[in-house]
């Protein structure tokens, strides 16, 4: 049995390790086009900004020791130019010598990968990106050399933060340009606003709604299409990727919709000794739709299926849920799932809840709000997805929610589980569980209302404390204290209320109240921490006193 | 409807507020002998050593602020002295001002938690015990009038580990006597021995295997059965809690064989009008047994099923993980499910891998070793049980396998779970994926040994490199590095052997290589790492260079 396996970092050495594991007689090529396998490309961005200070602390292997401990056979600096489906041969180009040979398999595994997009706009030649180890290179040996002090970064997607967050800690002030009307897509608005919050804090210039037009005098000025020009001594492009295909589609593989190779479950392509991995194929998300996931998780954990099945085991691949996180500054941020946006699309009936909890036992020094959002399905309470904003603790309650999902938790269940609880990590109900209160409450019938549906027609009713209220309220909103309530609820005009609170949950208590005292009355979820960051032009100005 | 309720902390205030927010118009009055009500227990430790500066923070609730937002009628300082089911009376006392009354019941709510054991031993009187605000006063008042140099405590468990760190935080210098072979007992012995390395690191003098004798000189000399004696001049007593049945025994309750209320699993006791909840009822754990789980999360929770209940609505209580998480100084100590003796005792055919993983990606900074072990049947592959120890991440891999357990996903499926991953948060492939990858190759027969199961017999096999082996093996192990086993294997003496790595990876990798190659070969699970805490008698002692 012989495997080539094409690509040699995430998904293509997790596969060709996996193979030698299984089984010691194998004939294992990978084939690298560039000068490093096995490289940590996730780890690119921090060497830049210096918390990874050594180089080699990114190169997790070479041709070298994968050899001495794998027996595997690696050519770096050789591309693959073909592929012969038919006669199951791979055209091969040695970079160096610029020989071209061809290598026969009884399995391919194509691993290439995504490339950075780069529209053809003018100038574009100027703006460097990332993806591999020389393109790091070069982005510090311009800095080095340039002695660069503004930086213009432009996408406001995972890579594009990472990168305006490293460039800030060495020492530049920087641009970040995202067309669309906020950062990290996967979030949804309103959680997007709290990092857009953090970037602007930090010292970063965020142009949301605009987009490169070009780049101009010899890449030192970037022309937005809303004309705006930003003298730039480093034009970083991280638009997001496109999955590297020429190779499968140059050999007849079916490719899909969004442009990635298209795959069984067992993550064969349309030829059945073809197998493919990472970034360059469609995954299918939670809602059945096809998609580009482009993640080291799946990379890794797909590369040891393909190994598996290779070797005679079954396997299958289902859905994806897209778990991504990324530290912004002092925030991780945090989704599992669907967002609004896809459930919308998918035409799903979901339903969301909202809190701003406190990371561990507020009476325990370093607590830290954390903003979590949960969408579920209003019937069958089946989870889709949630994210998570903060300081502490954004990562585990992801990884629970993502597992509880897997495991076919439903919404209000996540009440029930037994999460580890002293006061330096949680409280004894943790946020998770919370969510699981919240959703049970809205399942049972208890209306809430999202800060986007907010009926300005209706009764505003803010039952914090009046400091809190003068502090800034909802436009229009009446103050009536919460432990007020009971006694002055006659004092309400007639009519449908909208009640809330900080971040929800004295909303909750007053809408249970009201409701019992004959009210027709509805929360606000997330209280006005949330509709504040959605709308922030519907409320009052701060009152400075 | 009129509720009584006795206990106003944690399982009764839950019960109390839900209770008002699903029914305005119930008569709801809440009995408490103590000075305060909803105080953070948890929190008492850390006032002590300082880490919580204000007294305040501990004091969450008042009788009055529960008054003005839940109409809660709350009698602190007043004792149940006596419950009358068949009257549905309870009989009070005012303990300020002595008088004695009945109050009467439609549903009676126990939450009366537990209280310190104290054994009958001579000078017991001299020691302190903490579980509520007056026993913490207690101490600091002792601490700051005898400026206490020295302290010891008795019993290593939570709160006993917890005391003694706080107290080194004062500047104190503590003993710990733990009577059994190791600390904590929910933890097996060689993961307890990495708690026990850190609490000596930290200048605690351990005593294990050594119980109170008797308390001498005026509370100033601790005897221990060994005979050693230890200068005091604070004693903290630590050993456990029972829980206070003493008005439920009365009132001619059903209690279980542990010593605590039972319970149907609608958290109604014998008498259907009257519920128990908290640390003094008997719980149900995963192996089926009733034990006593002494948590603030199941107190919280089953405080709000009850009211739920109460209010018409169907709950069932199932079996309970005991998910339990406790911080020891740099450490963080983490559990749920099962443990190896549980396991043995409950007769179930059980699994173990352990694995010491990076809490982060290892090139990203900060990354800390994580311990991690998991029990699971080696049949139906159900998860019993884990614990975690490290620096970093403990609480988000029990969470994650908590949720799992809850979920019915099987031990190799953790290897599914797809978690959140940029390099400060964790791996491509997270420790509990690692976890799921070592049971799929466990459960597909490929044989691993667990420390304590290491045959002398066999030939032991060190693949780590030379250096590795020099500063500690295993008595009696043969060295021939991973790297150099393809060539080398020919050098292997014939018979069974057992190969080890520093934690099971290389090891690994050396099974699945000699087992092509025609050896007989088990991996050590888990290394040497493993191997040296549960049996530190059995390595070579570190060469000195
Ligand atoms: C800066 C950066 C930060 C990231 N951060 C994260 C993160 O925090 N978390 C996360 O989950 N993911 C992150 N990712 C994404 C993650 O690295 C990828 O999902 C993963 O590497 C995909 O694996 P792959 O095997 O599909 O492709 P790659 O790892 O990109 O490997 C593909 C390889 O194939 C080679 N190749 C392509 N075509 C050919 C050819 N014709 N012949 C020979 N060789 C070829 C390429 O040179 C490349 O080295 C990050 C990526 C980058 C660039
Ligand atoms: C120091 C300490 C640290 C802890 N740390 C943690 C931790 O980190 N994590 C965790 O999960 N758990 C922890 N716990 C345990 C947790 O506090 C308990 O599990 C929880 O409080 C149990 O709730 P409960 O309602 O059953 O009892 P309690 O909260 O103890 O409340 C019972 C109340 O009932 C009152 N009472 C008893 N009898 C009568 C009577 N006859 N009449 C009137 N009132 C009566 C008592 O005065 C007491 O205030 C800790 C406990 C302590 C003491
Ligand atoms: C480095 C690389 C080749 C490693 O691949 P790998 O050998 O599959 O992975 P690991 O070294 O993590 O080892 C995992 C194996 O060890 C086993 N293992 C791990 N810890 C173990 C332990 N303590 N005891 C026993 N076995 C253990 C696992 O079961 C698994 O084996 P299996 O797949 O046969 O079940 C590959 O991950 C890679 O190229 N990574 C860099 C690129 C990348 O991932 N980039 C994106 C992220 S920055
Ligand atoms: C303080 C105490 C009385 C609080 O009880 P509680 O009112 O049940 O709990 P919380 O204040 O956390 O509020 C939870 C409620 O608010 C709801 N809620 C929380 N956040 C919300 C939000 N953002 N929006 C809407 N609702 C929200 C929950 O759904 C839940 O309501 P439900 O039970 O009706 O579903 C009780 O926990 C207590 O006495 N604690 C101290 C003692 C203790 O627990 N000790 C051990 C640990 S130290």
């Amino acid at each position: 049995m012989k495997v080539l396996i094409i690509g040699g970092v995430a998904g293509g050495m997790s596969a060709a390790t996996r193979l030698r594991r299984l089984n010691e007689k194998a004939e294992v090529v990978v084939i690298e086009r560039g000068p490093h396998v096995s490289f940590a490309n996730c780890g690119l961005p921090y060497h830049i900004g210096g918390t990874i200070e050594e180089r080699e602390k990114l190169l997790l292997q070479t041709p070298e020791s994968l050899h001495a401990r794998f027996n595997l056979d690696v050519r770096i600096q050789t591309e693959a130019l073909k592929v012969n489906p038919e006669e199951h041969i791979v055209v091969l180009k040695d970079l160096r010598s610029g020989k071209t040979y061809e290598e026969k398999y009884d399995r391919l595994i194509l691993s290439p990968g995504a490339s950075p997009i780069r529209p053809p706009l003018p100038g574009i030649e100027h703006a460097l990106t990332l993806r591999n180890i020389p393109d790091m290179d070069r982005i510090n040996r311009h800095l080095e050399n340039s002695r660069a002090e503004q930086a213009v970064v432009i996408g406001g997607g995972f890579i594009g933060l990472e990168m305006a967050e490293n460039l800030v800690h060495r020492g530049l002030k920087v641009h970040v340009v995202e067309a669309g009307p906020q950062v990290l897509a996967p979030l949804d608005p309103e959680m997007a606003a709290l990092v857009q919050k953090e970037v602007v804090k930090q010292g970063i210039k965020l142009h949301l709604m605009d987009a490169l037009h070009s780049i101009e005098d010899q890449g030192k000025r970037v022309v937005l299409k809303s004309g705006e020009t930003i003298p730039a001594d480093l034009i970083i492009l991280a638009i997001g990727v496109k999955p590297e295909v020429a190779l499968a589609k140059d050999a007849g593989l079916k490719l899909g919709e969004r442009g990635g190779i298209l795959e069984s479950d067992t993550l064969q392509t349309s030829d059945p000794d073809i197998y493919a991995v990472g970034d360059a194929i469609e995954k299918i998300n939670l809602a059945g739709e096809a998609g580009l996931i482009p993640l080291a998780w799946s990379a890794n954990r797909q590369g040891r299926l393909i190994a598996d099945h290779i070797s005679g085991r079954t396997i299958h691949v289902g859905h994806q849920l897209g778990t991504a996180i990324v530290k912004v500054f002092d925030l991780t941020v945090a989704t599992t799932g669907l967002n609004e946006k896809q459930l919308q699309k998918s035409g799903r009936p979901f339903a969301v809840v909202h809190t701003h909890a406190s990371s561990h036992a507020s009476y325990y020094p370093g607590a830290e709000t954390l903003s979590l959002k949960l969408l579920f399905n209003r019937t069958t309470r089946e989870i889709y997805g949630a994210q998570a904003i903060g300081k502490e603790g954004a990562d585990k309650r992801i990884d629970v929610i993502a597992t509880a999902i897997r495991g076919g938790i439903l919404a209000d269940e996540l009440s029930d589980l037994e999460l580890a609880y002293a006061p330096p990590y949680s409280s004894a109900k943790d946020p998770v569980n919370m969510l699981g209160y919240m959703a049970e409450n809205l399942l049972e019938g208890l209306p809430t209302v999202q800060w986007h549906e907010v009926n300005p027609e209706d009764i505003l009713l803010d039952v914090r404390d009046p400091h809190e209220y003068t502090r800034g309220h909802l436009r229009g909103a009446i103050n009536i204290p919460l432990n007020q309530l009971r006694s002055r609820h006659q004092e309400l005009p007639a009519g449908p209320i909208t009640a809330y609170c900080q971040v929800g949950l004295r909303g909750y208590l007053a809408t249970r109240l009201l409701r019992q005292l004959g009210h027709e009355v509805r929360n606000l979820d997330g209280g006005y921490t949330t509709f504040k960051l959605g709308r922030p032009d519907q409320v009052t100005e701060p009152v400075k006193s």
